[in-house]
This record gives structure tokens, sequence and C-alpha cells, in this order.
């Protein structure tokens, strides 16, 4: 989706993303499961920054509210870890559509991820 | 993501998406995103089939868990209304890859609808 | 809250529960808790059936979706086992409201399980 | 569960139980159950607080994540509105347990509630 880390740290990613028509509906908002996709890599990474070296991190599950209509010329998932575990580490992101200078929060997402 | 309207019943909508690479992760797993895209739609569109003449559908939220590496020649969504609503219906979706005539269960996506 | 475990087989738990001032609220309704309560004590003993001999059973998460009002004599949450794995179990719940004979869904639940 | 108001503003609400042995485990943990049940009254009441005047709030359905064990003398439930709406309000709830001076996180909850 031509997503790129905006911000790093450890437990927080920012993943950055362009509008673009392809991940759009037929009304211009960004379809909710691109907006999930955006969610999930941040929430992914996060828990990345955190893992032991030589691990790979994979999501178990997922849930997502979508809080309004995502409309904007890029949209930003800041990804933040909630809990870090050995095996199992809980994330947090937030989703907000950015339109000049002004941030609308789209979407909020409760991930489990698995340390392997 | 080219997926196509493979059953269609009153409450139950199945959607089937072939292999597409650009949906895949480096290891040819289809993604997180594309596996909630799929069962999103799927719910989306069952609960459709039951909302009255000129109302809209629009996900409030939803919730996936990834059960198995999704690997596979073509991918099917099979969303079931469990609540229909006025205002609320509640969905589920299994997902399954489809390998030759082997169907392997994929995920599980419990959605809410809202009916406007 | 005095469950009794009206059904085993494995990977499925049937827990019941009558119906006692004490869970309800103010309008006589089965508390959002309770109904919690009971469907993922059904998930945990659902997976428990399929856990190695000598492994306990912990819910890492649960989503619930309240389908309708919880009004009855008894309840009843029947536990799933939808994937059984070595660490991780997805569980899926259906908790029906028993007025007479007649039952009426009142919750879904969707559960990761871990194997310890 | 003898839940009391320990802090209200705007779209806030803190509820606090003290330990009972009834809501615990053989293991002396408070029971996931138990813990939901703070949680999503906590995001009921944070809901309550920004709804319209002859309105009632009703959960339509929530996710919790058990973050670590349930252990303490008392247990805080911080309830925030994420995004209050007209027709549904979206909240994160926090449980701690509190042991002497120390919180340790132990629950996250993400909630849908619907205004009636």
């Amino acid at each position: 989706m031509g997503a790129r880390l905006a911000r790093i740290a450890p437990g927080e990613v920012d993943l950055e993303m362009m509008y673009a028509a392809s991940f759009c509906q037929q009304n211009g908002y960004l379809h909710a499961g691109a907006t999930a996709s955006l969610a999930d890599s941040a929430n992914g990474y996060a828990a990345f920054t955190l893992a032991p070296a030589g691990t790979d991190v994979l999501a178990v599950e997922f849930k997502i509210n979508l809080l309004a209509p995502a409309r904007g010329d890029r949209f930003i998932a800041r990804g933040r870890v909630v809990r870090p575990g050995r095996t199992l580490t809980v994330c947090l992101a937030d989703v907000v559509a950015v339109d000049g200078d002004r941030e609308t929060p789209i979407a909020t997402m409760l991930s489990t991820i698995i340390i392997r």
C-alpha cells in the first residue's frame, strides 16, 4: 500500500500512507480493510521493536472500531505496545486522517501479537 | 482486490478472490489486512441482503482471529448474519484458503454493522 | 455464579445457570458481565477438553456481542473450539436465554485461549 | 459487585472495587468475568456522562485483553470516551490492580455503546 515508516521508538511505530484511489471506495473514503491493514502493520512493527533479537512477530487477532469516514490527503497509524510479553504482546493503534493541517481520528485497533 | 460474489442467499454471502502476489507478504501468504478486507466485505454484503430497501450498511467495528497461514490458490469468505436488526446487524464470517480440493480455515471475523 | 456443566464432548462444553436476581440489573435482565463470565467459562472449558494432559488454559482476550436483552429462567452458554492449537486455541460461544420452551440468542463470544 | 464511583468528569469515569473472595478464582485472582464487568460498567458510565439528557446507554459489544493476573487489594477501571456519537459511542477502559502503593495494569477493554 506504499506505507512508510514515519517514526520509530521502543514500543512505538507510526506508519503513514498517502491517499490512493485504489485503496478507496467509490465515495473516496479509505476502505475499512486498508485502514485495518495500516493499523495492523503499525501494531506489528511496534511489537517488533520490543521483541528479542532473532524472533518474528505475527498478529493472532485484532479488533478495530471505525470512528469516522476515512477521508484525507494521508493517513497515519500510531501503534503502541500496551503490554510487552515473552509470548504475547498487546498493542493499541490510533489511526488519523490528515487533511492539510487537520487530523481526524478514524479508527482504533486493539491487537494481540505472538512472538516466535 | 478482484473479489467476486460466489454465492448469495438471504443473510448469506460468499466472496471469493484468487491468489494475487500483490496482496501477499514476502512469504507468499495473503496479508492479514487482505484477509480482513475480504471477510469485512462478505459480512457487509450479508447484512445488506437483509437490510430494508433504500438503506446502506457500514461496518462499525470488527474483530478477526487469524487461524492459520493464508496460503492457497484462492480464498473464500463466507459471511453470515447472526442477528439482523433495525439499527445494528451482527455477522460472522469464516475465511478458508483453497488449495486444489482442500479447504483450510484461515480466519474468523465477528462484525457489528450499522444500517443507515 | 452457580453455573453447572450441562454437556461435555471433545471441543464442546455447555454451561447452564439459573436466573438469580443478584446477577441481574434493576430491569431483571442478566448483567452483561455475567453473560460474559458464563461464555468465557464455556469457551475455557471447551478449550480444556482438547488441551494436553498436565496443561492449564487461560483466556488471553475475548470479544462479545450482546444480541438481545438477557431475560429468562435460565441461560446456556455453548462453547465450541474453532481451532485447537498447541499454544493458542480459538473458541466461539453462543449464549441463549431460555424461557419455558423458548430459546433466545443473547450473545456471541469469540475468544483466544492460551495453553500452559 | 460493590463497585463505587471513584472519579467522574465529562467522558471519564473511574470505578473501584475492593478484593472480594466471591469474585475470585481458586488461586485468589479476580475472575476474568468480574474484570470485564468492572470495565464494561466504567465504559458505560463514561459514555453516559456525554449522552443527551433523557437517553440511556447500553453495551453493544466489547473486547477485552487480559494483561496480567488480577491480584490486589482493590481494582480500578478507568473508562474513557474515545469518540462520542449521537447513536454510537466508543470507549476504552484500562483496569489496574492496586496492591498497597503499586498499580499493575491487568486489562484493556474497547467497547461500542449505543445511546437510546
